[in-house]
């Protein structure tokens, strides 16, 4: 079989965080597939074909691409942020188990910015020491591992970056997240919550574990839970800088 | 003050990983801080001023930096990977914090690809679910930090992510965090080394936790460890494959 498919990082949003990787992978591709808002906002050339499909369908997605790499062509699945972090690589690899035929294609993975490296770029430095990355949608995986983790992350204390916090179904996610969080670690700990960065309705909330609104949180954005050493350093008329120092209990 | 600085994430070697805005940030400065190796890569301007200097220097580099900003200058410090994972950037706030002056510089991080995005990517998806990110130096942290937040991400089952794996000062520190996960997860849990990924001695080892030959990392090396769900997708005549789900528990 000749085909290949790449699953490619189109970055948080705007062009100029799209490797040029993703740039020449997107360029010799004869098919692209992906969520309807990605694929639209590409310039595609007069011989490429888009496959656009709705949100949550990933594996469908997935199957598609395969399908068409195994007939030959040379097909891109792009993804928003970085595909290896929440996004299209695993559903791409899950899909590509279920066929014999489709281990044998060339698939590879082409990284991009995540939206916590741009959420955390906006901030300062936040995820400057060890963090963790944690979905909170149970739509593939229990409440039971969201809380189990939350805990853990906690216990570990580490940053923690959270994907996913709230959903049209369940809106709720994050202020359960929150609820936990606020019996483990102090009330004080810094919170951002960072919405939409890179596009035109970007939003930057700093504040406190004790004090979130967790109302502000949307599908769109990406929250970061500080660990004990996350500080700000205040600045005179400016949003402060949100800093997770490299050191760790220094004053202890 | 007129001055400004950008922290701008080089990407983890080749320039197809290295974003439009670190190019242009790069573009737009009179003067380029940075660890000698990765200030040598660049092809500077003729008015542009290099300063390079030693690994381990991160914080006189940054205070050499906004020094500079707060001549005026517009200053880039290039960093490896994403300057907000493990490198440049918190070093940066932790020197602007320590002059009330250079909390007034104009101070932007531009994002990169992190070593364990092309890590991952060269592998398949092993992030492809909740994971930590966890550096094993203990030079500026004590080992004890280390080894809570072990636990707590085998605790939480989460994909484990390691940077600064060994060190000349301490190589045996891959084999202490190991010898610690051997006694928390499973041995048959997967492991990949992956070693100065888009590099031209780019090497990646799959195997286990149990059987893992620790001798084989070194400082260029990042080490995924997978969760209880991370598993082997195999391949004739082929790497495998190394995947971490999107759902969790799907078997139980």
């Amino acid at each position: 079989m000749s085909g290949r498919l790449a699953v490619v990082g189109l970055g948080p949003g705007p062009a100029e965080w799209m490797t040029p990787e993703a740039v020449a992978a997107l360029a010799a591709a004869t098919d692209i597939v992906g969520y309807r808002s990605y694929v639209e906002r590409l310039a595609l050339g007069e011989n490429q074909r888009a496959h656009a499909s709705d949100n949550r369908a990933e594996l469908a997605r997935a199957r598609l691409a395969l399908a068409l790499a195994a007939e030959g062509r040379a097909v891109a699945v792009v993804s928003g942020g970085d595909p290896g972090v929440f996004a299209m690589a695993a559903a791409v690899f899950e899909a590509a188990e279920e066929e014999p035929g489709w281990r044998a294609l060339d698939v590879s993975v082409v990284p991009g910015v995540s939206a916590m490296q741009a959420a955390a770029a906006r901030l300062g430095a936040p995820l400057g020491h060890d963090f963790c990355a944690l979905s909170l949608s149970d739509n593939l995986k229990p409440w039971t591992i969201v809380e189990r983790r939350l805990k853990a992350a906690a216990e570990g204390d580490f940053v923690i970056a959270l994907y996913n916090p709230a959903s049209i179904a369940r809106p709720s996610r994050i202020g359960e997240a929150f609820g936990l969080l606020r019996g483990l670690k102090s009330i004080a700990t810094p919170v951002a919550f960072a919405r939409a960065v890179g596009r035109a309705d970007e939003a930057l909330t700093i504040t406190t574990l004790g004090a979130a609104d967790v109302s502000l949180v949307d599908m769109a954005t990406l929250v970061i839970v500080g660990s004990s050493e996350t500080r700000l350093i205040l600045r005179d008329g400016a949003r402060p800088w949100m800093l997770t120092p490299r050191s760790y209990g220094a004053a202890r």
